[in-house]
């Protein structure tokens, strides 16, 4: 299975305008949120690149991922709201060949750019199935994320076969269902924002989106329906995933890539200077 | 001596989109510098603002400050490129009045939003004469800074009589003509980007930008001139700038606010969790 197109969601009302802004990569160079996303794709070996955009965003997000290495697609979302009708979009790029996705309001951090991309795209390519790149989440937390169910895969430590998806969970749906074998008590495994996707999702959501329904349907029901068509695993990543669209959700990811990259040390301790003046107690405003 | 006008420069090439970038503010809004600057002038007391914008970026701030609640006007600067000509194009604004001045590419926190103003104008009204805001800077970092020499206030600690006014002095220059008397060594008066100015300084201007002189006048050379004909003071401020245009400086300033503001747990809390998380030599990249 080669595995060469990535598809990058960049649509979303509240998240599009994320992948144009600025940060400091790890290499010191000032670059955009897509330029990164578009790098980490790159250096995993892809060499197409569709991001999906919001209609009229096209030139701002080519611009703001100027002088990428990969060619790049830009193709509007015109068939209604909603995730999944975001990679939908893609349909006529991906064809017949799996994909890398990559949702476009999060930042990965691994051991290297290209390293959280690389390491799923091996799992897929080896296991010549879709998989899902996963961390183990506390349950606190599943009101954000898509969780998945399922088995460890023998002879593993950090792979699942899937055979439940579900999109923000309530605990107790997810204590009766998405309890996974191995991971500590109260934790999920919930989406990292990453995959490896077949063909068979674009069947899958012509299926799910013929009707309009509304609400639109989400990826985790896609992927459920995939998951009972063909083999779906889940990949537990050793990196970091940054959800740029919380709060101070671009603040946290500068300072991931800052701290695990060149200028750690002269952002540290201008962190820690900046420490050192600031009153111990809170402000009253 | 009333003070009730602000002036914002945020027209320089480098600096103009500055103005226009989302920070978290220290009570936990989302906000632009642009709004976060208006707001320190207007707590400060200011009832009218005008913000000198490149020609064409007007509508980009005018959202930018959206909510303000003090009477704003955008001027373009069209009379050519420099800072001193950015603060000319205030003239007509300001008028026969004395004026609050900030730079649009700095941000300033002091124990509130309003605080540095608000201690500016006080002792500008009670002296009756221009006032520059001062930090007192360690002489490597004399090149990116505007820099006074003159001697203590009788009966002050934190006010200088200004005789000097040098732009980015080369450290032989300060030592000859910029020590001030109770500083320590090496240490000299930089701007902190804010000052109360009279009148005189748009007549200075009028003269240093009459004959159009290239390259442009500084800020600090009319502001020698504005010395030598009347009285300039220099005030330490007890406060933090933040230049918004370094390496690092959007995040460094929201570090800033989000250590001194409502989420200081919060954020302190993630940092140190990020740090925990990230591995303690350089990664190489």
């Amino acid at each position: 299975m080669t595995i060469d197109k990535a598809v990058i969601t960049a649509a979303g009302p509240s998240q599009r305008t994320l992948p144009l802004q600025h940060l400091i990569d790890r290499d010191g160079q000032d670059r955009t949120v897509l330029a990164i996303l578009v790098e980490e794709a790159s250096k995993a070996g892809m060499k197409e690149v569709a991001v999906i955009v919001h209609p009229g965003d096209e030139s701002a997000c080519a611009s703001a991922a100027e002088g990428a290495s990969v060619k790049l697609h830009f193709i509007p979302q015109t068939a209604g709201p909603g995730y999944a009708r975001a990679i939908w979009s893609a349909r006529d790029f991906t064809g017949a060949d799996p994909f890398l996705h990559l949702v476009g309001d999060h930042l990965y951090v691994g051991s290297e750019p290209g390293a959280c991309a690389a390491r799923l795209i091996e799992v897929a390519s080896r296991e010549r199935c879709a998989v899902s790149a996963v961390q183990a989440t506390h349950e606190s937390l599943l009101p954000n994320y898509g969780a998945v169910g399922g088995q460890p895969l023998a002879g593993h430590t950090d792979l699942y076969s899937v055979d439940r998806v579900t999109e923000k969970p309530t605990p107790t749906l997810a204590e009766r269902s998405l309890i996974v074998p191995g991971l500590r008590t109260g934790q999920y495994l919930c989406f990292f924002g990453m995959h490896v996707l077949t063909p068979t999702i674009m069947d899958v959501l012509d299926s799910l989106l013929a009707s309009d329904p509304i609400p639109p349907p989400s990826i985790s029901s896609a992927l459920e329906t995939l998951a009972a068509r063909e083999r779906l695993l889940a990949l537990l990543m050793d990196a970091r995933r940054y959800d740029l669209g919380v709060n101070y959700g671009l603040f946290m990811a500068q300072a991931a890539l800052a701290l695990n990259g060149r200028d750690r040390d002269e952002v540290l301790t201008r962190l820690v200077q900046l420490l050192a003046a600031s009153p111990a107690r809170k402000v009253n405003l």
